[in-house]
């Protein structure tokens, strides 16, 4: 099971109590930060999100509304004391950032900062448990997505009827990985016989700023959650391309083509006061579609 | 009349709804915002102060805690459109930081924004209602205290009196200005013969972050309000002096010893979530305290 709570659910300037985009993406052992708008450490401690379970913080590009918070929050994770290693994924040009801010306030981080630099698409997490892996989108400037998926979990184990094959303890870890077992008169007892699937592991995609491109549909395919930006409503498909951006037609589109299971969608423009009509036009194109709410958490 | 709204009132660390520092000081024309933690776009919106008013922003110092949310609103002032000019008056490295950020998210101001680095005391501001001067404050890093002062008001023209005189209108504005008349016989019409005095324009101390510094008394000496951080109690002296911070004693001593007329107090540790004996103990030295209270205003 994964849970997503929205930290920050607008666009660029912050408006009608609706913060900048952060979220966080929470399983049993773990958080992942993705952005980090500004105000996002208040609202880590309004939505009771304790800092000490992220280790890896997601930054998709340098449009301040998706990372101003970010400097907020490992200093505030230093001055209490962290002692765990911290992993950011980020756009290559944030390192300097970072260290010019602490050169400045003559500040050090007392726990590990690895910076990873976005570089090309592919692994970029190989956890436990998650893998997560990244993707470009089409927006003004740099921009990455995210794919989070829980790893492949070992299938369930009958151990009546593993006793009743005579097959030793020490296989049952092979047998839940999905291996057949070979007696030592060379029978074949075929793992489907001793074991059954395990549920399938949870995914969640996460398309920042993009403007509306067709091939994302292939990189989110079949995701249990995707998130999908929608800046506009349809009438204003034009200003949405000008400004590499998407309108909630696009983004149901998006998720249609990508046969997902769930659809979110956020980072409203602060034209926008009341946001009914995104989850009407949405849903007029893919009907299992939600609004990124701040504070709420959706479970996956 | 000047008015002191509290934006946050927060040391390092966010804590009990409590932002990190920034005020903003209202006269009828104009404002000045005075640091700038994270969050302070927010807290600007939240009090319906208008970013428009803000013509002048003051940064006492590159803690974080104090210009983190800068970034942000300006990004936010140029996405509104602003057309008018915005001075800025901080520590010189602040500049490049700004520059990169613009830089990396491929973003100009539609505005001008003037840098005016903080480098030597004196005055930083001439305009045509008040003067701000700039002084050293001593803390970790550089860090500077601000003073704005009311210009001294035209003297009350009592037109009667100076029509009995025959003085001519002409000479009306230099009557306010304080001189005398001079009749073509060579008689003198003593100012006080045809005006009164105005009200003392008002004054208003900010000293940011600073370990308790005597010499301070002589820099704020006399202004209606002083604003001194209190970080922690008076029994955390040692760790204040070891922080560059100061108690609530320090605060009371000083305000007493420059003779101001009110104090308040802020920029209060996060160990604290109840403030009340932050007041105690600063009134024990200087009875004319006030709390720095989010969200509050404070007329002087």
């Amino acid at each position: 099971m994964l849970a997503l709570t929205i930290l920050g659910n607008n666009s660029a300037i912050p408006a009608f109590d609706r913060n900048p985009t952060a979220q966080v993406l929470q399983t049993q052992e773990e958080s992942f930060l993705i952005d980090c708008g500004e105000g996002t450490q208040m609202q880590l401690s309004k939505y009771k999100i304790k800092r000490s379970k992220i280790n890896h913080i997601f930054i998709s590009h340098l449009h301040g509304d998706h990372y101003f918070g970010l400097i907020g929050i490992l200093t505030s994770m230093s001055l209490l004391n962290r002692t765990q290693d911290l992993h950011l994924h980020a756009p290559p040009e944030l390192e300097q950032l970072i260290t010019l801010q602490l050169n400045f306030a003559a500040t050090h981080l007392c726990f590990n900062l690895h910076f990873h630099p976005l570089q090309k698409e592919g692994l970029i997490v190989d956890g436990n448990k998650m893998t997560v892996e990244c993707f470009k989108v089409k927006h003004r400037i740099d921009c990455w997505g995210f794919l989070f998926r829980e790893k492949k979990k070992p299938r369930k184990l009958d151990a009546e009827r593993a006793k009743i094959y005579e097959i030793p303890a020490a296989f049952y870890d092979n047998l839940q990985m999905g291996e057949d077992y070979v007696t030592k008169k060379g029978t074949i007892v075929p793992n489907e016989e001793v074991t059954t699937a395990a549920s399938k592991g949870k995914s969640y995609a996460y398309c920042a700023d993009t403007i509306f491109d067709e091939s994302l549909a292939e990189k989110v395919k079949g995701v249990d959650l995707l998130y999908h930006e929608t800046t506009y409503l349809k009438d204003l498909h034009e200003r949405a391309a000008a400004r590499f951006h998407s309108t909630t037609v696009q983004a149901g589109t998006i998720a249609k083509k990508g046969e997902v299971n769930r659809l979110l969608i956020g980072h409203f423009s602060s034209k926008y006061e009341i946001l009914d009509e995104f989850l009407q036009e949405t849903k007029e194109v893919f009907e299992n579609t939600e609004l990124a709410i701040q504070g709420s958490c959706y479970i996956i």
